[in-house]
Formats: structure tokens, C-alpha cells, sequence
């Protein structure tokens, strides 16, 4: 049984930023030399996603104003009183979910044709980090 | 350690429709010959999803509605400019998640008493597929 | 390959109620002697979730504010028509998802500085579980 960790490093510029990285994935299973398994991709923070989806500029600015309508940013958040001022953040973080499991067959991400892997930004412009965890045989 | 890959096909008759596939997967467990481990039950399209809920018609036109108000149909989504008209699809598929992962303890699926699986299509009437991964020993 | 299994149950006081079990699930990480793999927690109800989120009390109010003005209680929706009262519950778990894969590395959870474990109760005050899944070697 194989196993290789990888962290990715992430500092967008704009405040929320969704960047692709499914040859960074591609490229960690590739290194683990693993043929048949599972890999993990998963936001280290609690403002940040990781999800499956198009690569398509439009369909991404569709999922940013559809996240901001559903969980917008507000003053009036109670997390707010720790002096934070991104509880929207963590909203948006839930609605995208942190994670996502991709399949690995024949040394390859198991894929259907137009999935492809992004870290979702909610709350940017400072490092932060995702970790990718190849596990199999 | 032992793995098992299938790919389940779908072709729904409703535009949106929610098909309950928990005994595909406990076929492919008992198929795959693992006692232990984990499977993965990941939908290969964008529009599409994977749940874990309630094997009962009422709660699904339930979901089905919510999933409607919350992420509806509309004309003018940026993606559209691409000629597509499921941009709401790809929402739905955010709000249900596109996969699950289900233990598989003593060689069976170790679900709750109410815990069912279903592809929850968004984007039917053509053929799609989702993947089924059992891992383990 | 090791595999640990463990099950928590949780009798919430309230109806719907936050529970930190980052301890629990490091402790069955511990048991298990595994020192590198992935760790599945997943509740064993549709009207609960496992969520990671930062542990902070502020923030879980707006989540659980949030939540019932996303999908909230209401006496007509179709699944009450078999005699339940819970049908907001399914959708909030719907919207939290009901599991989380937890990364191991070095024989601990690799999770980032506000990552922290939850359960989350959206139809309590009764005996329910979750299942904590630690695999790797």
C-alpha cells in the first residue's frame, strides 16, 4: 500500500478567486506511482473549498453570484464580534463543500469528461493551503 | 488490499429524477469480495449528484422543489452564452454534492436504518454515468 | 492494511445542536495505530451532517441561523404526509453534507490550525450515531 501528500500553496488576488488544479492533482498521482485507488483533495482552511465542476469561465461567475445571493456578506454576523469579518466565508465554504475524493484507475484520475478539480477562495489574498493525499496500490 | 471499479449508466425519462441505486452498490461490495474498507460512489458529469437520504417519494419532490427555489431554471445565466441551458444543473449539483463514500464494514455496507443511495440527475434524458470504487481488504 | 471502527452515539439536549468531536475522532485515530491513511466520520441519520468548521460559537449561530432561513421549518412539505414533522431536517443536511474524510499523516489528523470536527443535530433530543472509519497502515 502506496501513499503521497502533497500540500498546495495558494495566495489569489482577488478576495474570492476559483483557480484550477486538476493537472496539480494529475501530477501528485502521477509521483506516488500509484495505479488503483483514491485521492483526497481538501481545503486546510475553513474559508476555502475544493469542488468538481466545468472549466468554463461563465459557469464560475454563474456559482460566484449564486453563492454571494445565498450566503452574502453581512456586517451583522455574529461571528463578526471576534473582530472577524468573513463568517460569509465559511458559508460560501459549506454551500461548495471542503473536499472531494477522485477515483484513480489505470494510474489515472478517473474523470468523466468535462469534470475538472478547483480550489474555491472565499476569503484570499493571505497563503493558504490545500492538502492532496493519494492512497492505493 | 483490493479494489473494485464499476461504472453504473443512466438514462432518465425526466429532465430531473432521482434514482435509488443502494442495492448497485452493495451488489458491487459483495462483487468486489472486501470485508473492510470504503466505497466511492461518484457521479461522472457536472450536472448530476450522489446522496445519501430517505428511500421515500414524499421527501424527494421535497428536495426536488427546494433544489428548484434555491438554484432555479433561468435564461440568464453567464454560462448560456455558450449555447448550454443547464447552468442551473451544475448549482443543484453543488447543493447535493456530486459523491459520497460509504463504509463497508464485515463485508457490508454499514448505512443507518434510513440511509439510502440515490443518483440525482439534473440534467437527464442522455446518457450518463457515475463510478463506483470499492477499496479495501 | 488496518482498518478501526468505532461508532459514537449523541442525545442532543436541543433539537438541533453543534457537537465538537475533534477529540473523539483524533482518539480513534490513536486506537487505531495508523500512521498514514484517511479517516471517514459520517453520520448514520439523514437529518444530521459532519461538517468542518472552525470552533467558534458566533460562527455556529450564524450556521444554524443560516440553515433555517435556507431551508426552513414549515408544516407543508410532502414528506409530513407519512406522520414526520422533520422534512427541514433532511434539507439541512443536505446543505452541510453528512460526512467528512479526515487526512492522516505521521499518525495524526492533518487537518489545517482551525480545522476542527463536527456533528451536526438537526432532529435531536433521541439516540442517533455517527461512524468514525480509520484505514491506512
Amino acid at each position: 500500500m502506496k501513499f503521497h501528500t502533497e500540500y498546495l500553496w495558494f495566495q489569489t488576488q482577488q478576495h474570492r478567486e476559483y483557480v484550477r488544479i486538476t493537472d496539480k492533482v494529475e501530477a501528485a498521482v502521477h509521483q506516488s506511482g500509484i495505479r488503483e485507488g483514491m485521492v483526497l483533495v481538501s481545503a486546510m482552511h475553513i474559508t476555502a473549498g475544493v469542488a468538481v465542476n466545468d472549466n468554463e469561465p461563465g459557469i464560475w461567475n454563474d456559482i460566484d453570484q449564486w453563492l454571494e445571493k445565498l450566503a452574502p456578506y453581512r456586517r451583522d454576523y455574529e461571528h463578526h464580534h471576534t473582530g472577524e469579518t468573513n463568517a460569509d466565508s465559511h458559508l460560501k465554504n459549506i454551500l461548495t463543500h471542503h473536499q472531494v475524493i477522485l477515483p484513480v484507475t489505470d494510474g489515472k484520475l478517473d474523470l468523466g469528461p468535462w469534470q475538472e478539480v478547483f480550489y474555491c477562495e472565499f476569503d484570499g489574498q493571505r497563503r493558504k493551503r490545500a492538502i492532496i493525499k493519494v492512497m492505493g496500490e
